[in-house]
């Protein structure tokens, strides 16, 4: 049993948060193709800006342009994994910070061996679920597709333990979610389950954690951030919303009216 | 002139939703490009779980774990048909029920002979247009594009004997769907004329139409409630839109709202 | 310095609208991953029908069957540009009427050195920001991915000189819209700058300018309409948006209920 970890205060939010509003990342998304409108809105929303560029050639000039990349695995096929090992090695050259989205990662073997490889190119951090988190740090989970059935609490020694081999910032998702660089760690409450009714919550949270590793300072206090930044306007979304219909329009509403004073 | 079909009974519907609500279906889905946002989302307002899983091997490994798969040819390519038919095969070892959705089937050579690939693989249902069902049973239809022309009153000849011919249940959908399994047939009107103005919608009952595939039981009265269930919805939805661009907020809250009570 | 050109009349609008009503266009999108979705329901909520066909060899077939043809570069590969070209040689041959949206060209090579060879191939109508418009006329701008840091009016020259080289009506979009042959040309204000918090506007422009591509009589005047249809649109929205969630629903919704009195 490990302990709870403290709860992430919201001043270090709210510092980080200004901090994002001053930078408006240009983020590189290469992400699966279910999540893209949402994805592009939710960074619009907040104020960065999102590109998605493809081809290879061309993916590696544009992560090099970028201020952030966010690779997501989710519909994965060999021509979009070559595009991502291209925009990765280029932001490596770079040094443009990289996020590595597991989608379903585990039960599935053609995604589970290419999000190793991955996984030794340096990403600056990782988001999953727990089932996704367990089994990327080699532990046997229970994904059933892209839902996780482990608890994200269940999964933060397994974080903490992905973060200490892959040099990442690990975000474990779920009712609460916990972010770790594999010594300290922060929890960050909120959301609503209605966010899991609507598809790309998750992986947009990704992409938001990729605009915010672009900034400047504590990447453990950015991502937990982006965390927390996604879980209130989730909460807020819910409370407006009659289902996973009318949340959507709430929750891109609410991700553009937040400022640092909310947080 | 066919009789018209009896109207599916309230009492079928409700008792089918339930055993939809007990088990969750977990659906493959192998969808065109413009509806995957809206068809996982449809499905997670009703609670079953989407995935879209693309590469050939993945997309096989795939089809055995889940409950029902979806295909839908809108947007095939070379690539993606090799998916498909890599799902399928595994599908059909597994005894994993898979819809068909032979999107503007008809006019468009390259797609219709896919389709007539798919339909000797034995697929559990068809959800189309009019059009597409005449075009998919060998009879010249008028469509143009994803629009149907003709009426689905005078596609159902063509769907009983697609029915027979090719063992799946068959939907022809339109202001009035008809349900056939190519002896017994069942009419599902509802719906809103606001549907057609809106991208997916059809798409999204092939969607939810593979769900009810994965159900134990009668798959006539299945289908029939995977229809009803849009159509309630949409009408439902309908009252409360000023137009497509607050419909699908509105549908989306209708379906997760949705009781068998209301059926 | 070049002279403001005259604001686009309403009373011409309204003809082309009329007009425009009369054919409902049906039109072959060939257009980025992203946007697809919104793209759709912005020609469904006019009364156009869209049609998204991919594989090289139905979307020649396709662009002899539709009445318009929209090329959309955002999300390029290799194999999309197999059928672009394909499409754009088979809509040459039938004079259907296509339009070219060069999104991001400029600071990307592999999608520049595409986008001129595009331009060879006689587009009826070019609709990009001012970075993406003095790039494509050989000007080096300023774009930083698909967002323009240029403004629209400093473009104009540059729009003008390519509309005398391509043979195309160039929209030129931003705060305000301009349009020209390269002999005449309109200004279309109206707008929101929460437009540009929306992912996709631009690029449904496109399509709706594809669609008005489709009329007979005067080109100039149709791409203004569909500039002049989009912004009043925008405008009626933000009206009633609480942010970039809710404007998508309320734009859609203020497309649906247009009509000619309006503009």
């Amino acid at each position: 049993m490990i302990a709870r970890p403290d709860v992430f205060p919201g001043a270090r939010a709210a510092a980080s948060f200004n901090l994002f509003k001053q930078h408006s990342p240009l983020i590189h998304c290469l992400t699966n193709e279910v999540v893209q409108a949402l994805t592009a809105n939710v960074l619009l929303a907040l104020g960065a800006s999102p590109a998605m560029v493809v081809e290879p050639e061309e993916a590696a000039q544009f992560s090099r342009i970028a201020n952030g990349l966010l690779v997501n695995i989710g519909t994965l096929t060999a021509a979009r994994g070559q595009s991502m090992l291209a925009a990765i090695d280029a932001a490596n050259q770079a040094g443009t910070p990289w996020v590595l989205d597991p989608v379903a990662v585990g039960g599935l073997h053609y995604r589970s061996e290419f999000a190793q490889r991955l996984l030794a190119l340096r990403p600056a951090a990782i988001r999953g679920n727990a089932s996704e988190i367990l089994a990327l740090g080699g532990v046997q989970g229970g994904g059933r597709g892209v839902d996780s059935t482990a608890d994200s609490l269940t999964a933060l020694t397994a974080a903490r333990q992905l973060a200490q081999t892959s040099g990442a910032i690990v975000a474990v998702t779920g009712a609460v979610d916990y972010v770790t660089n594999g010594v300290a760690d922060w929890a960050i409450p909120g959301g609503d389950i209605l966010m899991t009714r609507v598809v790309g919550t998750g992986c947009s949270l990704s992409a938001v954690a990729a605009a915010f590793c672009a900034l400047p300072g504590e990447r453990l206090d950015h991502v937990a951030t982006a965390c927390r930044v996604m879980s209130l306007c989730g909460e807020r979304a819910s409370t407006q919303a009659q289902g996973p219909g009318s949340f959507t329009p709430a929750f891109l509403d609410a991700l553009y009216q937040l400022n640092a004073e909310a947080l």
